[in-house]
């Protein structure tokens, strides 16, 4: 969204609440799923074997996302991958999303219809719609969004489930978003994969439930870092995990020129980089396609290592931090 | 929430995301529906009849709430009670909530315990659960609640079934949200029980599935404004709706010393205030209990008339009005 269309686009305030939704809603064709999409004053969602899986996320402008880095049709396609990402991680398949947006009422509606637009691209590259939503004045842009999945007669994968002598493998790519997040940050031309990587991550569609029917003892999506969540499932399952940096060396090794032109360590992208939402999850024996094998479950006390060893280098996002 | 009580506490940035998820989440009772609680990648909700219908209302300081004039617990209640009215206007009955949180990283922990207390609470009295949520910096409260109902095996109740000379019935009052506001707006003292229900909606809980059992022919929840909220249903029903001054007569004379108090006509709390989350529905026959009948159902155009001549007054709220 150049800045040119925005200056010509009607506001928020000159079209107005209802006009708006008109406009995001019309025209949008409903997964088989949305047995009643949006209009009433609530949408309904199938759920075939009785059980909806559920998970929430916010971005808010500024803090998760930058309008000078990313379009709003971008914003969107993040918003939905990460919370699909998480329904991913249950070994669930989405079925549906709602979302709250809040904006400035100076807000060129133009922007409002390339962020749903950008929503139900990445929405339909799993095959959900967005069922409802809210729309609100607030100061900056913040995006809310709910998804609902589906189980398919199978059984959550928890955190909680991890077995000692197991392997701990991953699907989807690490240090992608953070690269590109230092990339962007030191105002470095190239890598423009990585660059984009940062503004609209990309989950490994479909991995999560391929894991889940091969028997996932545990799983979760790599959010804020790769050895903070991993603490997750260590604390939840009350083991130890061991990361190999041989398993790692095709996600650092794709980071390496990136890195020295940052002048970052590859290694502190992969390992504590958040936001690229790779799964990781533990098996027994083998590992599905799609998957790779990254280290071992050990037995507790519970504790992140790599390479036998405490990693001493950033670990992670936390929302609070500066 | 006094200012003593917030300079004690620690700040959000002090104590971090995880513990105060931790401290959010510790103690509280799932009702049954919840299968999976907060803690994992998603929650797990029950669906007993293979749909579930779903809500998502965004809340933001200074826009939706007030914090001089409500309490962080207010708030907490105010978006738990807005989201279920939705789920019951469909004439369904809450299952769970889950809640996206955005504050300021100085906001004290105290509060943020304040806020979920008061949302326990309200979900409380309609024997739902908090399934899980997200907490995130910004720089204002922004609170973003998705509410998750179950039909029981009944069609929803949409806002597209009013049939000419059907009954129009309310549950639940009207305009006390509104003359709440102009009561905090212009500082009059008295009325105690007005202004917190401005700041604490009371929708009729239980009256939405009761109303689609009695074969409601179209419900919505009067969240806008009756005139405005009536438009809707007139609209996607293709009818007239003509309400009856003497049917709202209790609303009004309920109101009529804060009117005279501030200056303001009863009359545009009572058919333009929103907020206060009572049940609108058509009835073809007998209204059920806690059900009061305000007017009628006409033929087409769609209108909202007000005995019979169309309302001249305020009709409503708009997002993005001023």
């Amino acid at each position: 969204m150049g800045k040119g269309a925005s200056g010509e686009s009607p506001t928020l305030r000159q079209v107005g609440e209802f006009a708006v939704i008109d406009r995001l809603v019309r025209g949008r064709s409903q997964p088989a799923a949305v047995l009643l999409g949006p209009g009433d004053d609530a949408a309904v969602v199938s759920t075939g074997d009785g059980r909806t899986v559920v998970s929430t996320d916010m971005l808010v402008q500024d803090r998760h996302f930058r309008l000078d880095w990313s379009t709003p049709h971008d914003v969107g396609r993040k918003a939905i991958a990460q919370n699909a990402a998480d329904i991913e991680a249950m070994g669930a398949r989405v079925s549906a999303f709602v979302v709250g947006f809040g904006a400035p009422p100076d807000t060129p509606v133009a922007q409002i219809d390339a962020l749903a637009d950008g929503m139900w691209d990445e929405a339909g590259r799993i095959g959900a719609g967005i069922a409802g939503g809210d729309l609100v004045s607030c100061p900056q842009w913040v995006v809310s969004v709910t998804v609902l999945g589906e189980l398919d007669g199978r059984p959550p994968v928890l955190r909680s489930g991890a077995k000692p002598g197991s392997v701990l493998a991953i699907a989807g790519e690490l240090g992608r978003s953070a690269a590109g997040y230092s990339l962007l940050d030191k105002e470095i031309n190239g890598f423009i994969d990585l660059r984009r990587r940062h503004v609209v991550p990309q989950p490994p569609y479909g991995a999560g439930a391929l894991a889940a029917a091969a028997g996932a003892q545990a799983m979760i999506d790599v959010s804020d870092g790769l050895v903070a969540d991993l603490r997750h499932v260590a604390e939840a399952s009350g083991v130890g995990i061991d990361l190999s940096t041989a398993g790692l060396a095709v996600d650092h090794d794709a980071l390496a020129a990136a890195a020295s032109a940052t002048g970052a360590d590859a290694w502190s992208w992969v390992l504590g980089g958040g936001e690229d939402h790779a799964l990781a999850a533990c098996f027994a024996g083998a590992v599905p396609d799609g998957w790779r094998v990254i280290g071992r479950v050990l037995d507790g006390p519970p504790r992140v290592l790599v390479d036998g060893a405490q990693w001493q280098g950033y670990a992670g996002w936390e929302s609070f931090g500066s």
